[in-house]
């Protein structure tokens, strides 16, 4: 058995101790004689493992009892549609457009109501985050949306917009539990597990219990309404029940840490190890402007693609896998989620700064 | 470390050896370095996954080539809304209503659709599969829909209904690879693999590839077109990498114990010893017309509320999990899934005995 550092950016490194965890209870978990995978999700023993994930979320986060948390199925995608056919009361929505996958949502909400895009930085390949404190904000909008890690350019919001009182949805899918959050300032707050908590195939969704309403789009599926999963404690068919307790293992372990503030300040200090390389190396450069930078997702480039690509295959070779950039913008990107150690970013950074001595 | 025998209709009992390699691959799958759950569904290593576990799946239901295979998200209820938004070209289509599934799909189509309820079996609380030879079939109809085997009432179809040129549909959640199957009749199979094949949070649907279009219901969301999906190879997003992952492995499992034929064999010996024991028992008896046996889930009653709970308790207190029947028909129920060995079946006709002899 011997490990790699793993820089995808998604479906992603897990902290070890939950992978050997896991490993020790597939075949009997907790004394129940059977796999998570095999047990009923309406047993006592599921029961308890949802409960105390959602509890444990509840504590890493604070968020406040009049938001509802659900775990789901169809990852962040399927909310691009659920966002709209729940929240699109006047067919109105704001978009702000700072990615793809914010652009992806942009589109599928189209079909559901009038998408105003209040902002966008696609003037300038998404390598920045735009001014949001002052936007034309629509009059009648539902809501207003973000992408707030923007995993392929690898932007973050340092603030979030000033949405004029509207309610803001965001998603967090890269971000999830990177550092401390403040609930309130959130209407939906979503997000694909698959980066920084669990395996891919849940879905987080918290959303403040007021949006949870039976008034939604006609032609909305049951299981694309929040209040099926809502009113059924997230068990009204069966859950991703296995990826939850994964979840559940990894949310303990955050405790373990130090919670949320912990894992911001080891976050910080990951990523300026990178950051501080990238700007004094002659070879190498970030892509994204400084003040907007992630600490999750950290493209870079040599801006020589012959070179990139030699880069990525002798990274490879060492052991450092999933360095090659999101194929619609090339170059590299080191993802640096909550689960990678320190040592990997510094085993990383003395990697590069090898081959920018050998190659320059 | 010590097993249960595990009834439960689903999730449900996987197995043994499946999940002993699960374990073992936990930390670094292949020599990749990475647990399944932390990889890349762009990587090499994923797609190799995915595609054995297609090609194996076509193997053992011998699935030609103008079907597609797809494994989604979102339980066999997304389907519910699935097939209408996808299939309802007239908005109309019937449905065989033998149970709370069927029912529930029926309903879920009405939002879309008209529905003609064409047979039903509620009149006897869904004890039997009805007389499917010549039933009224719409003129307009898009599909005929089935539930083929029935998880909750102990039922399943010995043929299939006369369609009358019809499209058939299928929700084979609790009888997926119990025996084979000639794809063809079908235009669609489908089901959630929590009960014969994985863990919870994968749905595979075998659709021929015809019924794949872009004339959908206005308003379908992108991920619930099947043709998304078709068109990436099940990677349209983020899979359910880790489930499918282990759906491969219980598709070799299959494959080595012989195959479906094989499998048809092992299940009606299993079913044969819970039946004849239930037909000789002056105590306990099965609740479904002899004809219409399931055998994949076996419902049985004492006629007696407070002794079926007795029943439940002691079978619990020495080993035998899940035999409570469900909450809304009570009694017993016995699950004998694929991984279900006979040795469970046996132990449990034991105990059920020695249950009779001791409370006559
Ligand atoms: C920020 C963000 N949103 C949405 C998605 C899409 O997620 P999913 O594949 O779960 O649909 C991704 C996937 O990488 C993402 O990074
Ligand atoms: C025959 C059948 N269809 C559908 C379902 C619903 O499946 P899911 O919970 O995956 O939505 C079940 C669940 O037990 C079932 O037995
Ligand atoms: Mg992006
Ligand atoms: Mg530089
Ligand atoms: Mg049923
Ligand atoms: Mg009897």
């Amino acid at each position: 058995m011997s490990r790699v550092y793993n820089f995808s950016a998604g479906p992603a490194v897990l902290p070890e101790e939950v992978l050997r965890e896991a490993a020790e209870e597939m075949l009997d978990y907790n004394g129940t004689g059977m796999s998570v995978m095999e047990m009923s999700h309406r047993s006592k023993a599921f029961q308890e493992i949802i409960d105390t994930a959602e509890a444990d979320l509840r504590d890493l986060m604070g968020i406040p009892e009049d938001y509802a948390v659900l775990f789901l199925q169809g990852g962040a995608s399927q909310q691009f549609a659920m966002i709209p056919m729940n929240l699109m009361k006047n067919k109105s929505a704001d978009y702000i457009v700072t990615g793809q996958w914010a652009k992806k949502a942009s589109e599928e909400a189209k079909k559901y109501g009038k998408v105003n895009i209040v902002a966008s930085s696609a003037d300038k390949t998404f390598s920045y985050i735009p001014d949001v404190s002052d936007l034309p904000i629509s009059e009648d909008a539902d809501y207003v949306y973000i992408c707030e890690n923007n995993t392929i350019y690898g932007t973050k919001y340092q603030e979030l917009p000033n949405t004029k009182g509207k309610l803001l949805v965001a998603d967090v899918s890269s971000c999830f539990l990177s550092e401390p959050v403040d609930v309130t300032k959130y209407g939906v707050i979503y997000g694909g597990v698959q980066k920084n908590i669990g395996p891919a195939g849940t879905v987080i969704v918290i959303i403040r219990k007021d949006l949870i309403t039976d008034d939604v789009l006609p032609l909305t599926p049951t299981m694309l309404k929040y209040k099926t999963h809502a009113d059924a404690g997230s068990l009204y068919n069966t859950p991703p029940a296995y990826g939850i307790y994964i979840c559940g293992k990894v949310f303990r372990w955050l405790k373990k840490q130090g919670g949320l503030e912990a894992m911001k300040a080891h976050n910080e200090k990951k990523a300026k190890l990178l950051y501080d390389y990238l700007d004094e190396s002659k070879m190498f450069r970030g892509t994204v402007e400084p003040k907007d930078r992630s600490l999750m997702n950290v493209p870079f480039v040599t801006g020589d693609d012959e070179l990139d690509a030699k880069f990525v295959k002798e990274a490879k070779a060492a052991g450092f896998e999933n360095l090659k950039g999101h194929r619609s913008v090339g170059g590299m990107r080191a993802s640096i989620y909550n689960a990678m150690p320190i040592q990997g970013v510094e085993a990383l950074v003395a990697f590069m700064k090898k081959f920018e001595e050998e190659n320059l």
